[in-house]
Formats: C-alpha cells, structure tokens, sequence
C-alpha cells in the first residue's frame, strides 16, 4: 500500500515546481510504489495520471474552439419557438439519444446531461474493465457542471456578438460540457486508486461519514498548483498564432491561459473533489 | 482588380519562406490590393485567408482528438445488428438530422454528408453575407472526402485496436470530416474572390469551360508548399506533451507531422482546387 503522500508525488511527477520532495525516504518509496503499480483489475496509478493530463489537452482544444463563435445568446433563450427549452438544451438531449443509441453511456467514464428516457444502445456489448465500486453508478454531477459552464465561465472567454452559427455553438458547448463532464467523474476513478493504496487513512473517514476529513486526506495544495500552471501553459501553447519562420505572437492567444487556469483552480479540482468525496462515502457500502 | 500573382502574394503573407516576391512591383501591387481589400458585400481576401488559417488550427486539433481512439473497426462494420449500415453512417445521418434541426445547414459554409430528407430548421432566420453566386449550392463534394476520410487518411494516423469507445470515435469521425468538409468547399469563396479580383483572366477559360486552363490560374506551388510546412509545424506545436519545467519531449507527437503536411499536399489542397473550379465552371452562369 502506499502512502498519501507517495500518491502525491506520483500525480506530480510531470511538474517539476512546487512538488515538494523533501526526503530520500520519499523518493524511494516513490520509486517503490511506481514498480508496484499494477493492480490485478488493470487500474494503475500512471494510467490514472496519463488520462488526466491527456483530458487537459482535450479540454484546452474544446475551449479554443468555442471561441472561435461569438456568445451567440439566442442558443439560450430558454423559449425559442420550435423548441422545448433553449436551442441548446433540445441539441445537447436529441445529442445525447443518438450517442446513447451508439453505447456512448455503456462507458462507466461518460455520464449524460439529461440522463432522462436516454434509448438503449444498439451497439454489440462491450466489456469495459470493472473498476468502480458498484456505487460510482449513482453520482453524476452534470446539473452543477452545466449551470458552472453556461453562467460562469462561458462569458470570461467568448466574444459578445451573433453569427447566426448556433447549430455549431450548441456542438462546441456539447463538445465542452462532455470533456468537462469527463474529466470531473474521473474523480471515481482518482478516488479508487487513493482508496487502494491507502485503505488504512480512508477507512474511519468514510465510517464516519466526515467529509472534512476526506477533502483534507484528498487535498495537495502544491500539486494543485502545478495543475494549474501546467493548463496555462497548455493554453499558451496550444492557442497561439504558429506562424513559418517565427514563435508566433508571443502573448496573444486564441484563449487568455488564466481562464484555464482559473476553471481548473475554481471548478475543476473542487468539482473532481466533490465527486472523489460522493464515491469514499459509498466505497464500503 | 488585382492581378492573381497578387492574390497569391497576400495568401501566403503569413508564411516567411518558399514565397517568391521578386520584385519591388510586386511588393507595391500587394500592398495596394492589401488597402482595396474591401468588397461591398464584406467578402475581403484578407477575412478568406484569416480563415483558412484559423481553420488549420481546428483540422490538427480534430486528428489529434481521433487519435485518442484505436481505429475501433466495429464502428465501420456495414452490418452492423440495428443500424442500416455502419454505425458511423447511422451516427452522422441521425446527428446531422439534430444539427439541420438547428439550423447548421442554413450556413453556406456548411455540407452534409447526408443531404436527402434532412428535417428543416426550427430556428429563426439568420441573414448570412449572400457572396457566392448561386451556382455554388449545387457544389457538394462530400461523398469523395467521406472515401478519402475513411479509406485513406484515417489508417495513417490512428493506432490498431478496439477499446468499445465507438460513440466517441464516431463523435470524433464526425469532427474530422465536417471541418475537412467545411475547409474544402471554403474553395468557393476562395474562388469567388480570385475571379472578382482577376476577372478579365478568368473569364476566357470559364467560357471555354477549360478545366486545364482554371487549374493552372489557381496553382501556385510555392504558396502550397508554405501551407504544408505551416500545417506540419502546427501538428507538431498542438501534439507535443506540454510539461512545466521544459519545452516537451520534442519529436514525440500525438498525431505525425507528416501526416497532415500529406493530407493537406494530397488531398486538401487538390480537393479544394477541384471545388474552386467547380464553381468557376458555373460563376458566369
């Protein structure tokens, strides 16, 4: 089993400030506990981390693309003739049937926004890896993620205007309520490995039931932090103008990184933790 | 009017090498095309070519989010139980259905894949800019970037496998192809600015209906090779692993450079050529 802190290390390994590796002692146990990653069901420590950073990508990608359209609001006049609700609510619900239809939400990893009369899928079953604790089943957090995307951070990164594209609007908020969605419910997956390699220190919290308890043995401010300045340079990175034969425009990008930085630092990590919590309290069910 | 060396000139403004300006005139021609660069109904070279370029951005990011996935054969397999044909057919008729719905279509930029018995829009008019002849609604190539899609491009860049993500890989399919398509029949508004701009040599092979003669007006190599180079550094810039602390493992990519430099020489390009004569073929209709 390892320890908190080892887990830790291992999130952070990628960042090479503000990890603190204070001690020999925690290297090696590092160094340990990365040999002996390899549970019997396939869930590993590294492929749990990869996931997270490749999701960032995918993230920064989906918002550098709903910036392209302005806010286009008439997606989300809540009574468009023709439509029950807004033009955005009718397109993600008729989205998510067809993916559903396709086996979309057979995938433990996706949770759908309007999970509601969802048809079956049609596709042939396949027999995705059983990690979870049964009780992963019962926490889908898209309510929260869907007032925090269209009420806070939708204005700090679009444009205000109408281009008439709400069609493809609607298809780029789509895109970044499901990476977004993705990326948060990961935070079952991020719980069972803690769980795992630190049974001992979950344990009397979750029969507890404490709350406090369990966001302070989840919290790691300075991999946190790391986090953080990693998505910012990801933003730079990725939202820059690349021109032939210079670096580009240096400090103009297609998304400002501090938004990024700020949805991982105000919504993102919290959300994952909040979901990490719902998963331990029902881990020993 | 400016002359078609000048169109080339402006097109590849962005692009430091492989552009042949030889000569003082040519420098002066540009920049007074630059500064007339404002047609009455807002069609400008300038906004053609920003676009262009922003659209690069979006197909690297599309291959790049593909190749997430193993190429997940099942989604092709043409008998699939439940669907009429692949998954991925019945996955683009049934989303383009939700996105005519929503009033996609009525955007002369976009295309479907599958145009017959689509649903009419439900959502109020929008004005877009009328800047192409109407000739241009009868152009849709879609049926030959769909082969070029699936049959050629796709094995390049995905690995072998099948991890049951079909929903999301034909998610991702469908991304690929509607901005391949979307960049593709941008030929026409390429086209329709290079005849306003160079009439009078445009005229002549449009009467004779000489396919030969327009391919040669439109071709301009040096231009096309900066384009590839562009789009290889691109693919290299947005599929590199970002990490605090150094610039990335450099030569390790998500999706190979060379790859998109030969979808763009191979296909993009000539695709697009071949939508810009379409539409000439038609423009003195």
């Amino acid at each position: 089993m390892m320890t908190r802190k080892v887990v830790a290390l291992l999130f952070c390994q990628l960042s090479t400030v503000n990890c603190q590796r204070t001690s020999v002692r925690e290297h090696k146990m590092a160094a340990t506990a990365a040999s002996s990653d390899n549970l019997n069901d396939g869930l590993t420590l590294q492929m749990v981390r990869d996931s997270l950073i490749r999701q960032e990508d995918t993230i920064v990608f989906s918002l550098i693309e709903r910036a392209r359209f302005p806010l286009n609001s008439p997606a989300y006049d809540p009574s468009t003739p023709g439509f029950c609700g807004s033009l955005v609510e009718f397109f993600v619900k008729k989205t998510e049937a067809v993916q559903a239809t396709a086996g979309r939400y057979e995938n433990p990893e996706e949770h759908p926004f309007f999970p509601d009369n969802l048809p079956p899928s049609l596709v042939p079953h396949f027999k995705y890896p059983e990690v979870l604790h049964p009780a992963a089943m019962s926490i889908n957090i898209n309510k929260v993620i869907w007032d925090m995307y269209f009420n806070k951070l939708l204005p700090l990164f679009v444009a205000p205007g109408d281009d008439g594209n709400y069609a493809s609007t609607a298809a780029s908020d789509l895109e970044c309520l499901q990476v977004l969605s993705r990326r948060i419910h990961y935070g079952k997956l991020v719980a069972e490995v803690k769980f795992r390699n630190e049974q001992k220190d979950y344990e009397p919290p979750i029969r507890a039931q404490d709350r406090d308890a369990l966001a302070s043995l989840l919290t790691f401010a300075d991999v946190e932090e790391a986090v953080k300045k990693r998505v910012a340079k990801k933003a730079m990175t990725f939202g820059q103008e690349v021109k032939l034969g210079d670096n580009g425009d240096k400090g103009k990008y297609k998304v400002d990184p501090a938004v990024v930085s700020g949805l991982y630092g105000d919504w993102v990590i919290p959300l994952t933790k909040e979901v990490e919590i719902e998963y331990l309290l029902r881990r020993l069910d």
